[in-house]
């Protein structure tokens, strides 16, 4: 028996998320039953995503539902198992929720090897994180060399590979990042070409002189004037990747990109992914991601908070723009 | 010699054209030169994306200059040539502009036959407007059979032609148009499956009624709240077929989807064409849609009005949704 702190929903946010948002509750946690494994949390993947699991919208997920542990994705270590496919100590990822330990029936499990890679990896640059820079790039943008790609979020997670990789793929590489420290990480850390500080910067004026021959690929992280920035400038049959819009999730109406008309004008594409529709197709691509960092050419960075309890302020953090590389909250040691 | 009375850009309109956006006035027209053709014009076409090329933006086209004649499509007929290429008596098709006579270099005109389909069909059902139609839902919207369509403007000269080629693939047809004779018509004699009229109903409720299985394809038109109402009903995988934006074109500053995201969710694509760039796959085209013609399943209409200086009325009639059908301007007979 152990004691679980857990979050759960209390209430749908409108806008930003608030104090009465969430319930921070105890409850015993049974020993698992015939096909069930029990796992400790060990980190937790925080992830702009997230919000919208929080709207009751018609989405790619069921949204969470009140009085349920939030969802999250998470790494932890399997403390018991009534469940043929995981014994104990095993390590696996899946979503746990944002808990310290959680009872599940083995669905969305996967094992994984801490002697391959330290745990936090597998929630970042090998986990879906990695997987949506990589096919959100490489499938949907579908980069050519001499190209030139614009990235939104340049500093997060997902900008951060995006750029990376289609630097490898011989593309020329603009971010956009807040602040002059994030810039410089993304243009001497990471080899982009060039990075704009969107809070320091006009972004549109900036864009103009960084893309003379344009933008050909948008990966975008933000939406609003951002986007509508980037939208001016795409060329013929530019590809716009929806990948987030962190700047509206927390607003009570989205803006729409007044400059949605240049894809009509530039014969352009602006298209949607989810991560879990290429879950098939993880493992070669996870390899080839390692691979890269093996080479020294792929650079990830966590960004890793202590304390479970922490976890409404922490989240806040993504859309504050405050965390640099992969957001994780740290709950306990394997 | 002749007198050529034209319509030239006088000022750049900001929202709708006013009476000081035209100078209306009248020029002696000199004989071709060496590798000129003297024409004389018989119908324009009326097009909303004229609206486009007024405005001083980067497009796929320059913008009109001031002073310059309007541009347009028109179909006319060459009454002295000094250009090999064409002789006294032709029919051509191409950019004469709005007015009575063209002195061409012949670039951008194409030979046309009145004994094989009457004058107007050259800019209406075989003419640019129905390849539009064509190849923007065959080419960029991919229908498969059983698929769930939704066309805007479907009384228009686009929409009246995607939704009846959409019907010839097995696809379920929904058209939207303003008020009732122009529903009756779409449903009655052009066979959509329902047509909602934006003007009497709640364009989102009666969307939602109509396609109980979501929306696979939206061919859109008009942009604005209608593209909204439709972008909350796409399924997986859909393909939005951005054509035109006839309600913001008059705008000051154009309305963005503020629904765009259900792209990302959705993980669907919204895609840009010019039908310009389909210019050498005319022909087959264009071949497929007189067969259909005459075997009846596939109907045009013509709305024709006289007289030259009639144009910058004529013109707005688009924008009002006055017309039904391809708007075209008759300016002589053959």
């Amino acid at each position: 028996m152990y004691q679980n702190k857990q979050f759960r929903l209390a209430s749908r946010p409108v806008g930003r998320p608030q104090k009465e948002t969430w319930n921070f509750v105890t409850e015993e946690i049974a020993a698992p039953q015939e096909g069930q494994v029990l796992i400790k949390t060990l980190y937790i993947s925080l992830d702009p995503a997230m919000r919208g699991w929080m709207n009751d919208a018609k989405s790619y997920l069921p949204p969470v539902g009140i009085d349920e542990v939030m969802r999250a994705f998470a790494v932890g270590k399997v403390l018991a198992s009534g469940n043929a496919g995981f014994q104990e100590g095993d390590f696996v990822v899946g979503p746990l929720g944002v808990q310290e330990y959680c009872l599940s029936d083995g669905r969305g499990l996967n094992k994984v090897d801490p002697n391959v890679a330290p745990l936090p990896l597998y929630l970042s640059t090998l986990g879906a994180t990695g997987m949506t820079a990589y096919f959100g790039l490489l499938d949907i943008g579908q980069p050519k060399e001499g190209e030139t790609v614009v990235v939104s979020g340049a500093a997060g997670a997902v900008g951060s590979m995006v750029g990376q990789i289609a630097r490898l793929k011989g593309c020329r590489v603009i971010g956009i990042a807040g602040g002059a420290e994030k810039c410089a990480y993304v243009t001497k850390e990471l080899g982009f070409d060039a990075c704009i500080d969107y809070k320091n910067e006009q972004v549109a004026e900036a864009l103009e002189k960084n893309c003379p021959d344009g933008v050909d690929i948008y990966f975008d992280n933000v939406g609003g004037e951002i986007l509508d920035a980037v939208l001016k400038l795409i060329n013929i049959k530019a590809r716009v990747v929806l990948c987030g819009a962190i700047s509206q999730y927390n607003e009570k109406e989205i803006t729409g990109p007044k400059n949605y008309l240049t894809i009509l004008t530039q014969r352009a594409r602006m298209e949607g992914f989810i991560i879990i529709d290429y879950m098939n197709q993880f493992e070669p691509a996870a390899v080839e991601m390692a691979q890269w960092m093996a080479q020294g050419k792929l650079k990830g960075k966590e960004h890793i908070v202590e304390g479970l309890e922490t976890f409404p302020a922490t989240f806040m953090m993504l859309f504050d723009g405050k965390n640099q590389g992969k957001l994780l909250l740290k709950v306990a040691d394997a």
